[in-house]
């Protein structure tokens, strides 16, 4: 391995230090079985963002927050007027969430920045860590909301009037963060971003079944959601004849089989998903009459996208069987290609480093989504055990997120000089 | 058309006196859409039941009760020693039922012995009319319960045991009609029945289309109800790549798909039904862990119906995807199949009478079931509006409904001289 600034870094990881650090973040918030629910602005995200104020503290690196409450730790680089390389992901969970995703990024750029300081390396940029507010979206919809409105896609004022479950606005209950923060400098929203590039867990099972450490992620695939609607007729089970039924099941079970076929993928990239079903009125002896189901469609590519949406609709008609289909687009965000140079970054580190990788799209959103927008922006994946995630069970190795933030650290060293 | 003592009677039969009588049960329990919610042992149904008193005493007909609540009504026979013939269906309906099922088979047969009064033609054998006891189970369940005490296939005491969900049993809301009833004698229960034949709308759109007046009924098709449960793995909908997904979901419907090939029916008497179909989480960006869903299966052939349950047995496993699919039997009732010298009389009398005629069988059950045990059985239908029943919506004309009572009043008239 040449030695070179970014190896020096790199191999400064302290791979205990991170662990230690993950088990510490996963005690707030943490469930009996192992898993965390640390809702965004709740005391238990309070408990961490203190935590995280006292790691900075304790290496001199500057912290700050901004007016939607993401927390930003800092270490300055030797030119005060260069914009800086920023890291970093999100520390709330879902209810039922688990150590790893989100925190793992914060507390990988985290110690990249430890391990700048223990390698004695300087970068010309500064670098700053940061942990967006609200990425899950869980108690406050919609998610990535730090990230949005840092970016410029969300309106502060639209973000603070957004209330919970409870009727506590985003206003309120960062308030209640902010006092216990007096601390913590507030600075203007945005600014300038040299480059963003954020770790995270991959939340699925590629890397793990390859047998890869690093996972060079090309981007995030695009997402769209359909409603669709099967309206037939009510019948008495036992004396309707099949042949003059308008059975909305049977169409709806159809249409749902062949939509299998249609969007098949020998390459296995498209991601086709009918999560949530429901046949009414439900009753054993009676023919349903209306069944609604959904459509997770996921693609890299816009193109394919398009495609297959257009295929998903004409199938639901030709399969409705004699019944009445409707299909109604829900949601619709388009792919995310990270910049060439970016992806080539993250793997001319890995491959530096020595570190086993593989190029992969992200199934999931992350706020990296928002950077895009606003600098060139990449990510490193690690592998999570079974691809599991959302999960109390979600799980990952020490030497994986060790590699993981070492191939970060190597980036940001890189990125910070240019 | 010979001149015979059932042609006589059969064309002593009222059509407008039957239809008026229709119209004024539908009048107990009426519902703003022309529908009906008279519910066994309820208010409507003791109004309904005191009407009937009143046309049965201005006849001069006997009318008893038993333990259970069925109520008869009797035409004496000119052999006192002679067991009765018997008619009849139930006056209770569903709680969005229609003005016909059940009260229709009640009036035609009291419309048989007024027709007979009127003809002037003395049987040998009395003639009862009865009304079972709750025969939709929707009030209590199960439904046929007061055929079942009177078949001696459900002790009286079960019976008066059962309560509804406000918790009233079947004792205390009897013991209320018993209380409006102090002047109908409570006779044993049971007792010997020459002969049994009962009078119903199709529930099944089997005789419209045909075009055909009357239904010949060869028995009741045998039903099995099986719960399928098929279990796989939840996945993040977005990271999860489709082959190594165990989508429970996507199994479900593969193995309905398959079921409807494997159970399919050129002569489309095979009745098969998915009517309850549930997947959890439910939530459209998560693979679904776990299906259940209901099959109804019926068919008039005992043989055909154990090949089917086998078959479905089979194709829920082959076509488990990857799935634990675990198929339990619910409910298993064997088909009835009425005598054939039953069946021969109602086809001889619409045959004499010149309404038109088809033989099929009933996809509902009914009282008849249970009286099948006890003595010869059979049953004549009349068709209803595009099959439609268990529904506000259910219709059927005058002229069917006086011609359904006009081959019922020729068969009791001819069995109850045997």
């Amino acid at each position: 391995m040449t030695e070179t600034p970014e190896t020096r870094a790199a191999r400064a990881v302290d791979e205990t230090r991170l662990w230690d650090r993950l088990m510490t973040m996963a005690s707030y918030g943490a469930l009996a079985n192992g898993g965390v629910n640390r809702q965004a602005l709740s005391p238990e995200d309070v408990a961490a963002r203190r935590r995280m104020k006292r790691w900075a503290d304790a290496r001199g690196f500057q912290v700050t927050t901004d007016g939607i409450g993401n927390l930003f730790v800092r270490r300055p680089g030797s030119d005060p007027e260069a914009a800086p390389v920023m890291t970093g992901s999100h520390m709330d969970s879902q209810p039922t969430g688990g150590k790893f995703d989100g925190i793992y990024g914060v507390l990988a750029g985290l110690e990249a920045l430890c391990a700048l300081e223990d390698a004695g390396v300087a970068t010309r940029r500064p670098i700053e860590v940061v942990a967006w507010t609200n990425e899950e979206g869980s108690r406050f919809r919609p998610g990535v909301m730090g990230s949005s409105v840092f970016a410029g896609r969300l309106a502060l004022d639209d973000a603070l009037g957004v209330a919970d479950g409870d009727g506590i606005t985003v206003a309120s209950a960062l308030a209640e963060v902010r006092a216990a923060e007096t601390d913590i400098p507030v600075r203007d929203m945005g600014g300038p971003v040299a480059s963003y590039i954020e770790a995270h867990i991959e939340q699925g099972p590629v890397l793990e079944a390859a047998g890869k450490t690093v996972g060079v992620v090309t981007g995030i695939q695009g997402i769209r959601w359909f409603d669709v609607e099967v309206t037939g007729r009510e019948d008495h089970a036992g004396t309707t004849p099949l042949k003059t039924r308008k059975d909305a099941l049977k169409a709806a079970t159809g249409i749902v089989t062949a939509l299998g076929r249609a969007l098949a993928d020998p390459d296995d990239v498209v991601r086709f998903t009918v999560g949530r079903f429901e046949a009414f009125p439900g009753a054993p002896s009676t023919v349903p009459g209306r069944v609604v189901f959904t459509i997770d469609l996921r693609h890299p590519d816009g193109a394919t996208i398009e495609r297959l949406s257009a295929a998903i609709a004409k199938t639901s008609v030709v399969e409705a069987a004699g019944c009445e289909v409707a299909v109604r687009e829900t949601m619709n965000a388009a792919p995310t290609i990270f910049p060439d140079e970016m992806v080539a970054t993250v793997r001319r580190h890995a491959e530096a480093l020595e570190i086993s990788h593989l190029e992969l799209p992200s199934g999931a959103g992350h706020d990296a989504m928002n950077m895009h927008g606003l600098c060139p922006t990449g990510m490193v994946f690690i592998p999570c055990e079974n691809g599991i995630s959302h999960n109390e069970a979600e799980a990952a190795t020490p030497g994986d997120c060790a590699a993981g933030a070492r191939v970060l650290t190597a980036c940001l060293t890189d990125l910070a000089n240019r």
